[in-house]
């Protein structure tokens, strides 16, 4: 499935149906795309005002990046639909016999692992979402930095929120080295998304008065 | 325009352009509605177990609100987008006599008041919104928690950038009466929204030690 060809309306409905797919990692994923585009939004208007000349060779390379985590990102909420799918299918292996059961638990821990990555890129991106709002708030167009502290506060909501996704997949997972690893790094993560996000908003405190 | 009925591809491109809408607050509006359909899963996911039968009247209750606001919600989109483009076209109104003067500085106001309205409103649901992810939290079906998780922390991230638009239509309005009023209302659902995610956090840690 394609999930970023159906309309805004029916991916909506289909979130709130009582099929657990597209769920909280699926969602995470697509609000970051729509960070990303805020922040590329900005860049492009930048680039369109001669006054930030000096600034545009820097918001050449955002609107880059964001173009390509953007595209990233909505190939994640398919990603994360799978990874599910996939942990269900292996909790519905039959487990009669021993082998059986030896065969469904492999399964189990393989799935969660993959269910657990996802998100976890999701959040890798979406802290490298948060270091390019710095910049842009910093040097992009005053007149759209309102759309950067929202792209900010958006890109951090959905960092907790594929992190919730990560957290709960580790749960089961029995490899303690894998877990360990991720735990460690999404540690790493969380204090570069708050810090990113505390520069965004003193930035915008100071450049325009904006106080969330 | 109807912006629902775009593809979630071409909505991220039409955010991403140069083009200034659709921006922040209609992108807030859409992370809206993606938590109340969250929310509104999990409800559902909670009605198709019948060991969770207590709080199935409360469930169906939660079910009928997320319709209405994420129905609501994706109206916002429309909304913010017309009100933006109102005030652009205010600005853009002739000023070469006084009377001329008068008449777009009046249009401008009025612009204004309307771009600062929706994503107050937009507030005031995410506010909602939250509320009801304490309750789903609290008693929802305990497998979808995280998505309860994914779905508070995404409508903080979209309520603080809803903010940040309310903020910035407010700072070129001279009606203070009405600056007033809504800095006030705004102030009190922050805080309402703050101990909403506060409890969804607390919970989800009790319940499924889940910390995000």
């Amino acid at each position: 499935m394609n999930f970023a060809k159906l309309s805004i309306r029916e991916f909506v409905e289909k979130v709130s149906d009582k099929s657990p797919t597209p769920g909280g990692g699926a969602v995470s994923a697509l609000v970051g795309a729509l960070a990303a585009s805020l922040i590329e939004m900005v860049a492009n208007l930048t680039l369109s005002r001669s006054d930030y000349s000096d600034w545009h060779a820097e918001m050449e390379r955002i609107v880059s990046t964001m173009q390509e985590k953007r595209t990233i990102l909505l190939d994640c909420i398919d990603l994360d639909v799978k990874a599910f799918d996939q942990v269900m299918s292996a909790y519905r292996l039959p487990k009669n016999t021993v082998e059986e059961k030896e065969k469904r638990s492999q399964a189990i821990q393989e799935s969660l692992k993959q269910a657990a990555r996802v998100p976890y890129e999701t959040c890798r991106h979406l802290k490298e979402i948060l270091k390019q709002a710095v910049a842009v708030a910093q040097w992009g167009n005053i007149n759209a930095i309102s759309d950067v502290v929202s792209a900010a506060e958006l890109a951090e909501g959905a960092f907790n929120s594929a992190k919730a996704n990560v957290l709960i997949n580790l749960k089961s997972l029995k490899d303690e080295k894998f877990k360990e690893n991720l735990l460690h790094e999404l540690k790493t993560f969380t204090g570069e998304v708050e810090g990113a996000l505390k520069s965004v908003r003193e930035i915008t405190a100071q450049r325009a008065d904006i106080r969330v």
